[in-house]
């Protein structure tokens, strides 16, 4: 009778195991960016290239190595982020420009496709990994955004890691600041109001991966533009700005003059354009940059969809940018090729 | 010859007024929203009802004015605004929700159809008028979006009035905060981690203008919903989820439960379902307000478009809303009809 049993259970078994082997056949991606700008690439040391061109390799491969593992394209893009956040290179966490004030503040913003959950958090001075605070806040709270203190005393109840404002400081983020600075208060000198430079570099960091799941994710972590105004927010922290996720057209990650992102919402953008238009992502991305370059901007994008289909596009010299592709395939790149 | 000049300039003088002569029968429309939510009826006193109509009457006669004296439509939504945050009885400026601290932390956003320019404040505590400050942001800063300090070291350095938090309380909003508070309490000492009711009223207040340049714009200020926590961002604030205007689709302004409104980027989705699959406005409403309740959330949005068309829809039981057309036909209206 046990043996009858076995045999009647065996091909509910097999039945089973055919169920669940295709997942993992099923395609995985994760695509990041650390910044679109216009570095020259005569400046940039062998040595810099090297620095970047690792970090974003170990960065990736922390993501890629937990879709293979089945976990989640959240998963993926939060801890990719964390990397990034930690590196003390990019704009993003440790390494992050400064305000006028001469403090760092951060903005992230995180987004699953499978039910449009949402975590955002702006302003926040405190908290070693706002991308995980972002995180918390979508599957903590029944909002989508905290910002400033609030946000800070959240991550706080949450366990997440607190740091002073210093622990963010960079050499390469205090000489950035003098440098605007002393600008600054010589074009105040003259009788001008204000600086109106533009930054020549962005290092805002962004993460889209699909899981064996099926499900994409987009993440983006910044501190910003040089010598903003504290408190000012940017498209990081913007769901349907900066970032946007949504199985049924695609997850966007955007990095550039944040401004020109949020007034022509550009990562909910992309995402109306693949779904009401039928644009491939490639078309999606530069229609979008050239809204963005006539309203006076530019910048980066990158995105993915549910099957694996990737874009990336930037209007500037350079963009931080990697991926690993569904057949494995992988490319890591900072100039125009 | 002085009388030659004269007859030879005559056409061209004719010709000029015949050019302006237009601009004074061009449309000119105001529409404008104070909160949807699920009002009782039967629970609302006359006087009551008399209150709001007349102050929703008074709000949109100020914009009205500025509309017809030829004024933009981007000054015409922030008079509306300053009169609504003034009037101490919607929740926006005076008469603002409380948050879990017992503060009052409000939001605003405004963005003009013409060049796409926008501006948003949040998490302020100090700005007598919100809509100025984000008004401030767009005109004087190369910025979109400030919150909480910054925000309100910004507006002081503009001039604008600063206020005491507790200027803005009145003693409905200490009521339901107390409420809030009795139930959070009760329900903390039960185990349970915090209070997870949906609010039942919302009284943001929205604004959509077109004036006789032909251009949109659209504004939307609050103190966000009832018990939120400290530092919470919702839609109203953020370009593209509960604001949005871009003349080459339309102006839109949101109300209702704003997590839902930024997961949807619901004020630009409605922009590129007009533009991208040439949709109505009360198609597009429907539509967006569809996807909003299939994710559990409800609220209402008015819109309008350059040629004057405009619509107005909600989920919830009542909206506070109103409308002058380019008839000049007028209604005020709480309640489904």
């Amino acid at each position: 009778m046990k043996k009858l049993l076995f045999l009647a259970a065996l091909p509910v078994f097999i039945g089973l195991t055919s169920f669940i082997a295709p997942v993992n056949d099923r395609p995985i991606v994760i695509v990041i960016h650390a910044g679109a700008g216009n570095m020259d690439r005569s400046k940039m040391s062998a040595e810099n290239i090297k620095i970047v061109t690792d970090k974003l390799n170990e960065a990736m491969d922390v993501g890629h190595k937990i879709l293979e593992n089945g976990g989640s394209s959240t998963d993926a893009v939060e801890a990719t982020l964390n990397v990034m956040e930690n590196a003390g290179i990019f704009d993003a966490g440790k390494g992050a420009i400064f305000n006028q004030d001469g403090k760092v503040e951060l903005d992230a913003s995180i987004m699953q496709g499978v039910d449009l959950k949402a975590g955002s958090v702006a302003a926040v001075m405190t908290i070693k990994n706002p991308i995980s605070a972002a995180r918390a806040v979508m599957d903590h709270t029944k909002h989508v955004m905290l910002v400033a203190r609030g946000a800070e005393e959240f991550a706080k109840s949450q366990g997440l890691q607190i740091v002073d404002n210093s622990y963010f400081y960079t050499d390469g983020a205090m000489n950035d600041w003098k440098n605007w600075k002393a600008r600054e208060d010589s074009i105040r000198k003259s009788g001008h109001n204000s600086i109106e430079e533009k930054p020549n570099h962005f290092g805002t960091c962004g993460v889209v991966a699909l899981d064996k799941q099926g499900n994409i994710a987009a993440g983006t972590s910044t501190g910003g533009v040089s010598f903003k105004k504290p408190g000012r927010v940017g498209d990081s922290p913007i769901i349907g700005a900066g970032t946007y996720a949504d199985n049924t057209s695609c997850a966007v990650s955007c990095t550039g003059t944040g401004e020109y992102f949020i007034r022509l919402g550009v990562a909910k953008d992309i995402a109306s354009m693949v779904l009401y238009k039928g644009y491939s992502l490639q078309k999606a991305l530069a229609t979008a940059l050239d809204k963005v370059k006539n309203l006076g901007g530019e910048g980066g994008i990158i995105s993915l969809d549910k099957n694996g289909n990737f874009a990336i596009d930037f209007t500037t010299n350079a963009m931080n940018r990697a991926y690993i592709d569904k057949n494995g395939k992988r490319d890591v790149q900072i100039f125009r090729n």
